[in-house]
């Protein structure tokens, strides 16, 4: 019964992944395990032990190559997988490169399983290919593993109609928030959503916006809007193009952007609003940007890294239908006992 | 490709679903719809304008039995669709006494969805049974139509466990906690709910706590706690045995109230808190009752007719997931164009 599964990527969400695998006992059989230098194959599954040992070989920082097949010899042992039986691809890569990989095993009758948003915001096409069969799963690309892709697809496939989204997908930004409407600068707030591992390792890939675009594009075209990225309109929260500035000079750079911020904030706040960093898909397109809103709103209650998603459809308009949680995983809480488990 | 619906009630629920059907165009083709009094049963599918007929005939208060087939005929009629085809029964009466009947659904192969609270909160066997075969639906009997049972039966499919679930799951409680919140007397607040249509007819129905109390069990059952209604603890917001006392009398038994409930508010206030009517099962067991809330928790924001619900799991633990949404049924907004529709 157990789910045969083949891991691309073997950074913090594949080995989370991996664990979380590990915890369940048998429920999943990795057949594979690959990252960008090679892979671990096993037909049969490789063994928990085994699996365990990738893990903490790969938290030393090593390469799979090192302890099992070249990329190349991986590649063509998880074709021949692929040709073989059925299971799940899971893409827990960031990288733009799977599409073509993932839509051979989408053809061969396996599911895919997303972590990756690239797959999804490229060309409209690939995306609608990748959706097609109906196989696809990318519920942890939006939302922080929030349950918004599965009640989204579910009011749409039971007759909802979507007037509006909006959403807070960053809760990196969430918390840069905060901490300026707490009075801190906000470019002592970066270094300090830093500190906490908030922040990918070079800040400006936070800072863009390009990531809570990817996240509002995927939420447009999950309705049928056939976008393309460039149509979503960012405001990044750094000067443009930071490229390859290195990060003290960057984060330099922002103090010049505190006074701008504080001032925002406060205007906000004189109206009666807060400023948030939203995510809007509505009539008038898709955008990413600081947007105000009012203090009763669902959006206005997220302190801290929270992810907040609002709904607004035919079905739920006066109050719309809110969903959050927590803006990325969480380790599990001490000294509670679970009333249910499975 | 029409699903097949024999639809048992056809009170504000089920006149609800068929209209909802009706503009759906032919997705749902209802084969029999009965009431206590008896049902139009056409195993070809009742035709749009017949529908439509019975609609009506319903809101001038007539029953379907002066329309169509008596009960047992109408009764007959819908056992022989079900040994002869496939479908959906609904089941949207408020009854007790369809549980025996669901069952032989779904040993004949039928899907069941149920708004009807009453058939999972008997026995714990009923229960079981009713839930063994996989085909039952019940989202519709907690959370106002929330995607709660969804999201809850799917984080316990994949391995998550649950510590607590607490929720607002009453519209009419959360608004009349409002009320007093804004000083108004708890018994001229329930004068006012009742005004606007947010109670039962008799509003010792919604004060009982009783149907909250049902809501907590389903809740229970659903993390697989084979919970009795009778072992969930219910404090009131009325006398205890309000029985067949007269509205007006019971409104003004109600008076002696609105100095407790004005204390209690304040206590809370004092400390920082908020008091709402929860719904919580946790390892202490299933209770519904009024309880103390934190300002800054999310069951702390409701305001008026809105349904909360806190999900606690190893998953969502720090920050929990949050479900929030309106407490019924909303018309549709005027003006706004949809960006999506199926």
């Amino acid at each position: 019964m157990a789910i045969p599964v083949v891991l691309f990527g073997c950074g913090t969400v594949g080995r989370a992944l991996a664990r979380e695998a590990l915890s369940l006992g048998d429920e999943i059989r990795f057949l594979a395990v690959l990252d960008s230098s090679g892979g671990v194959v096993d037909p049969s599954g490789i063994p928990a032990g085994r699996l365990r040992e990738i893990l903490s070989f790969k938290e030393k920082g090593e390469g799979l190559g090192a302890t099992g097949l070249t990329w190349e010899e991986a590649l063509e042992a998880v074709c021949a997988l692929l040709r073989e039986g059925r299971g799940v691809v899971v893409d827990a890569t960031a990288s733009e490169g799977t599409v073509g990989f993932l839509l051979e095993a989408l053809e061969q009758g396996w599911g895919v399983v997303l972590a990756n948003k690239r797959p999804l915001v490229g060309p409209w096409e690939d995306y609608r290919r990748l959706t097609a069969s109906g196989r696809l799963r990318y519920e942890a690309t939006v939302g922080a593993g929030l349950p918004v892709i599965a009640v989204l697809r579910s009011l749409l496939a039971t007759g909802d109609a979507v007037y509006r989204i909006r959403g807070i997908l960053s809760g990196t930004l969430g918390f840069l928030l905060h901490r300026v409407e707490e009075g801190i600068p906000f470019s002592q707030a970066v270094r300090e959503a830093m500190a906490r591992g908030y922040t990918e390792p070079h800040p400006a890939e936070d800072l863009s916006g390009k990531d809570v675009a990817r996240k509002a594009l995927i939420l447009a075209r999950t309705l049928g809007l056939p976008l393309e990225l460039r149509e979503v309109a960012v405001e990044p929260l750094c000067p443009p193009d930071p490229g390859e500035m290195p990060i003290e000079e960057f984060l330099k750079t922002l103090r010049l952007m505190d006074a701008g911020m504080r001032r925002r904030v406060e205007l906000a706040g004189k109206k009666g609003k807060v400023l948030r960093y939203l995510a809007e898909v509505s009539p008038e397109g898709t955008r990413v940007g600081l947007m105000q809103v009012e203090w009763e709103s669902p959006l206005a209650r997220a302190r801290g890294p929270e992810n907040v998603v609002v709904l607004e459809t035919r079905r739920f308009r006066e109050w719309p239908l809110v969903i959050s949680g927590p803006g990325g995983p969480r380790a599990p809480p001490p000294g509670f006992s679970p009333i249910s488990s499975n």
